[in-house]
């Protein structure tokens, strides 16, 4: 595994958005978080968590694996009541955070501005987009990485890598076009070893997964496969 | 004091609300609700304090006063990534949340829900408004209380109960006149003693503050002076 | 009939609003204006039109009829490229304007700012709301006009009347307490005659309707049913 | 000059933004563009106008220059009340559209599907952008031109070409990497025929200004100045 910029992120990574379902809220995300890590180690994969804002402290303080945080705001020390300030959450014990999730999109310039204190408070940051042509346009924003989920297919457990694998691959090679040091990541769908195996052929570095874990009914068996197919592509 | 709908939550009330100053940022955020839990306990007055959102859960663990978070998004368990789900806030420890504060100000349907969205969540609501046909607007929607902080006024140092003293009548006024069950707060410039003895003049039962204590060089001295005009007042 | 305010809004009313549908495009809209003036002229009710913003010049040279704006933005002269200036839709002949439709909700204190610059403008303000709550909330705003919209029901041929007549009703009397200057109408669902005259029974002074007219096939049978439920009404 | 894309927009181009001034309002507006026309055919250069929204109709019956809308919404078709249909817009008679102004910022997500609407709807697209990385990030996305525009120097009369001649130069050569296919235009801060001539010397075909015209004293002294700079860069 390579580690992303010196942090303990490395790639091939899986990494499981909590959202807001209630198996990933309070009590049952610091559970969940736990969980992950136990199969991180078992298994010596990079799995990362982005639990909701107000898990991030208890979770960090539990747990050896990366946290990430779900969103930041483009915002500086100040008068910005109810935003999330970047240096809170690296205070909180997180390591990187999403910016612009399909359910929490940024405007152009909140993006640039939020890459930007995401670098300044020491966070890495993975920034969702929605198809080839944004994520080539966030490429030249610089950010550590990028997620592609095509927003129809989120929750789905239809996998983009299948269903739509030019995205994909398209993504891969027009982010290098622009920016060659951007790690991609996969989303949308995800929700079986084989998927994460496509995700990777398809020249991506991980995935980004929700529903597929958080929802499971045997999540062990699903990460289980899911690092298991990360391992196979260890670099 | 009277108790707000047999909460911990008790007017009159000095609410800190510590924005994203660095002063009221991780481990400063928990010396200063310390510090407030301190001065609450002393002057025997309800002094609330509304950190960051990450803030909550270490704050909340270490002091007795009332913990309110800055801000909920009007949603439910589910896949709202990056919002902040009233549930969680909850079960992180707090007891209330702001809502519509200027730095954060919602859609009229997203104040409506919010409220709602509170109420099953057993936090208290306390949203912020602008002006008194505002107020009178949001006090038909029924939250616990309103805090009238006219924005122009907000940072200033200049209370908007000496320099617009009819806003804060009128909103007592009108808010009254549509929902007598909401509680009216004083925001706006308060920094001195006397600027909390006047909005309890007006006919408020409290004041939403944040630089006046957060930024202030002896906030203790600050602080008693607060507590101390609300024991004159208190109910 | 009576005059709303000295404008040639006259209540009861039917207001048309031609949202983005193609048959309420560019010349398509255009004969749909001359359309609904014809039916205003033969039955002597009022029929008022809302046509997209390039729409308006055209219409409004082109009818007798009153003309509404879709949306305005709580702006001034200057500097707010791409948005629309009470002024300037004023000046294309506009009588009113629609603030806050379900799909292009404002933050509350954009629908007070716009209600304001409505009335300097010399617009008529018909403010839409989704439930009798936020409706009495706005009614504190001031508004001419409250349009109530359960956004479950629009364009589904269901009648609020119908489906929700607590609603309607509840919404009546709750701006009658809060305002009792503010005409409320109803809207959503509403495709026949007998939809009107219930929603005027309920004691609403019109309806504003959108599919019902724009997307019928027979709008002429449709708006004569309309304007028929509407004579029995007047006052 | 060159045509783009078989329109009558050609480069090098002074695109003139009425924003909401009264000088570019209504009455004023038509005299405007009637004026920037009488200018454009005295020096057979490129004048385009961009009037406020309900502004369009009668200035592209009055005019033979480039009509521009100051945006459009990403819609169809269908049900967006109060939003900007590309279609319509076109109907009114425009040939091209502003995206993205630092007035109106949209999504990342937003921008990519305004820009093929307006594609599809057979507008030029023209996208504003704040900074080299932004504008490279908008170049993937693949509009017809963009406009670089630091938002500290709009309204200022101090121009970027002047004040920050290397965000002008690197914004050029990061589009063209990008994307080649883009014409960079660079606004700003420009309010003499000298400002024109080093924004082309940088490397743009052209210039999207506001205050520097509709507000000037003298805004035929002022055009002539801007279109003689054009003619020296006529390609």
């Amino acid at each position: 595994m390579s580690k992303l910029k010196g942090s303990k992120v490395r790639v091939p990574i899986v990494l499981v958005n909590f959202k807001t379902y209630a198996e990933g809220t309070g009590k049952n995300a610091l559970d969940l978080a736990k969980f992950c890590e136990k199969v991180s180690l078992e298994t010596d994969t990079c799995v990362a968590v982005a639990p909701q804002f107000v898990d991030i402290v208890p979770i960090a303080e539990a747990v050896s694996i990366p946290v990430f945080s779900q969103h930041i705001d483009p915002v500086m020390y100040g008068s910005f009541t109810g935003c999330v300030l970047p240096e809170a959450v690296k205070a909180a014990g997180a390591v990187g955070t999403l910016i612009n999730h399909s359910e929490r999109r940024l405007k152009l310039a909140g993006i640039d501005a939020a890459i930007k204190r995401a670098r300044e408070a020491n966070l890495a940051s993975l920034v969702c987009s929605n198809n080839a042509a944004v994520s080539a346009a966030v490429a030249a924003l610089k950010p550590d990485m990028i997620a592609i989920e095509p927003p129809e297919l989120i929750g789905t457990g239809i996998p983009v890598s299948k269903a739509k694998p030019e995205v994909v691959s398209g993504t891969v090679e027009w982010v290098k076009r622009v920016n060659s040091d951007v790690t991609v990541l996969c989303g949308a769908g995800i929700s079986q070893g084989e998927d994460v195996a496509a995700a990777l052929r398809l020249g991506t570095r991980g995935v980004l997964v929700a529903s597929g874990i958080v929802k499971s009914k045997d999540p062990y068996r699903v990460l289980l496969e899911f690092t298991g197919a990360l391992s196979e592509f260890r670099s």
